[in-house]
């Protein structure tokens, strides 16, 4: 089965490593039968809150999806390496570099270097992520991480700083301000002229199923949407488009969903954020006390949405799957 | 006083602290007698052996000028940073990244990080040094350290590989291969179109001694030899130009002087490398058993030449600048 993930960083990446969960104990469920399926995931990353820190090029969503799936993520953070240390950014901040709000760990900086490295000599970004999931041995799980684009694109919030407005880049409103610094709007430079990374319409057209896990709707999927070509490929691809909403009770569990729905005016709930997919969107998870009104042709069902664990996002993966697959059948036969 | 030198990396480093050391003794025992004479001490460091890594600028000399001034220094080795951890360079071989002959530490990172994000920003060299060097605190020191040249130089080793000729980084014939593969010349790119760094022809002009550590007199002095105008400056200088034998009975203290030296087809003796300085050269510091035949016009001193701690630089620098005295005085009344 061919799945095709748009994901962000924390949350994305942990609905995926429960995916593989899922994908893993129903193969070995399936092998006991003599059906297995095996899984073919693509993953397409948000590139929009990439950033240049201290001349290296820093890709945050595709690296939380690294090492998530990977096996080296930082569980207690979410976000970076595991067992880390900080040498380089403490001399960093002896040398008086900037910015010092942004932690990069030792082995984490190591990422940076390296693709800035081969940025640097000319190769594509998709390229480059194809060597930091091999590393990773994402192969080896029936994983394929594309960036979005190969486009450098950056977001950039306006915000109000005591009747000034200026552009910050995303990753210091984002997590210098913790997004408390009121934002006018996003700018997400460079996304207009952006291509998909090769092989990110293909993806989407030819999966058996599109999943959107519970990342950002508005700097994570969001910005996924905006990279011209993907919207008309989740418009027309024959796959269902599943969802699962970020919010619980109008609130996201991790990150600041809220705050960026509100900047974009549009309401602060699981019946909100389905209606910025509302062109592509065919079954919707929300939580089990969230006020979701009918709408025609999405299929919504209602479950406890926390990832508290690799089994609780394997549950909540598997039933992704299951509504996915009932769109499926559904239209076999209709 | 004002005494300007030119040096290259471990001996150069450890000789200058020790003049920082003897100058010290001195101005304690002379405001004993309210004669304090404070020194003034300009370096200029070999850029020749620089060498971009991971897509970074690394300077080793330049960088063990200021750890080992700084007191940052890794005693043991003689380069790189005290108490390093290793865990970014661990982590590029982990991902395949080339090349893995050379150490780099996480907190000599950040040094390599920083110079090349400033130099990717369009700062001079020198601007950089400057910069690494308050970090260092070499100001309060009396030290300003200059790079030879703000021009990017490297250091090729033309070297015969079982009957294939071919350049190497200089780089890689000293740590990879410890100068054990045949060389058969040096090749400097970019020295000739080189540019004297801001500063670097004025102190070797406006000095009241030009001291030459012992370091190696092919390709770090020689280097900053080959600088245009630092050859004429020193030739015109009014200031006694003093010099330490980096050789102790025709070999090298450390390093590979003596094949250097055998490659540019110079004799491997403190005889041959003077040889080398005699358009310039005043006075000259040989080892107690050291055959130096007189030559007019340079003054000869016998020494011991032994780097085996700080004090011992320091007796060393403390001959090697009262000779330079010496030398100014007869001068002065010749």
């Amino acid at each position: 089965m061919r799945i095709t993930a748009l994901a962000g960083g924390v949350g994305g990446a942990r609905f995926l490593r429960g995916l593989l969960h899922h994908a893993r104990q129903t193969a070995a469920a399936a092998e006991g039968r003599g059906a297995a399926d095996h899984l073919e995931l693509t993953v397409i990353g948000n590139t929009g809150d990439d950033i240049t820190l201290f001349g290296l090029r820093v890709c945050p969503d595709i690296d939380t999806l690294l090492y998530t799936l990977g096996g080296g993520i930082h569980e207690g953070q979410g976000w970076g390496r595991a067992d880390e240390t900080h040498h380089l950014a403490e001399e960093l901040a002896a040398l008086g570099a900037e910015p010092q709000w942004f932690t990069l760990g030792d082995k984490d900086f190591a990422t940076h270097v390296y693709r800035s490295q081969l940025l640097g000599q000319g190769m594509p970004l998709s390229a480059v992520v194809e060597r930091l999931s091999a590393r990773w041995g994402l192969g080896e799980l029936g994983v394929r991480l594309l960036p979005m684009t190969d486009t450098p694109v950056e977001t950039h919030v306006v915000v109000d700083d005591g009747g000034d407005q200026r552009a910050i880049h995303f990753q210091e409103w984002w997590v210098r301000h913790r997004a408390a610094l009121p934002a006018e709007r996003f700018v997400v430079a460079g996304l207009d002229r952006a291509t998909p990374a090769p092989g990110v319409l293909d993806a989407i057209r030819e999966a058996d199923l599109v999943v959107l896990p519970p990342s950002n709707p508005v700097v994570s999927i969001g910005i996924i949407l905006g990279v011209p070509g993907v919207r008309d490929a989740l418009r027309g691809t024959r796959a269902p488009v599943v969802g699962v909403s970020p919010l619980v009770g109008g609130r996201p569990v991790r990150g600041h969903a809220d705050v960026c729905l509100r900047t974009i005016g549009v309401e602060e709930s699981s019946a909100g954020v389905a209606g910025l997919y509302s062109d592509f969107l065919d079954g919707w998870l929300v939580d089990e006390d969230d006020a979701m009104p009918d709408r025609r042709g999405l299929e919504v069902v209602r479950r406890p949405l926390l990832m508290s664990s690799v089994e609780a996002a394997a549950d909540m993966a598997g039933a992704t799957v299951d509504l996915g697959m009932r769109l499926r059948a559904a239209r076999a036969t209709a």
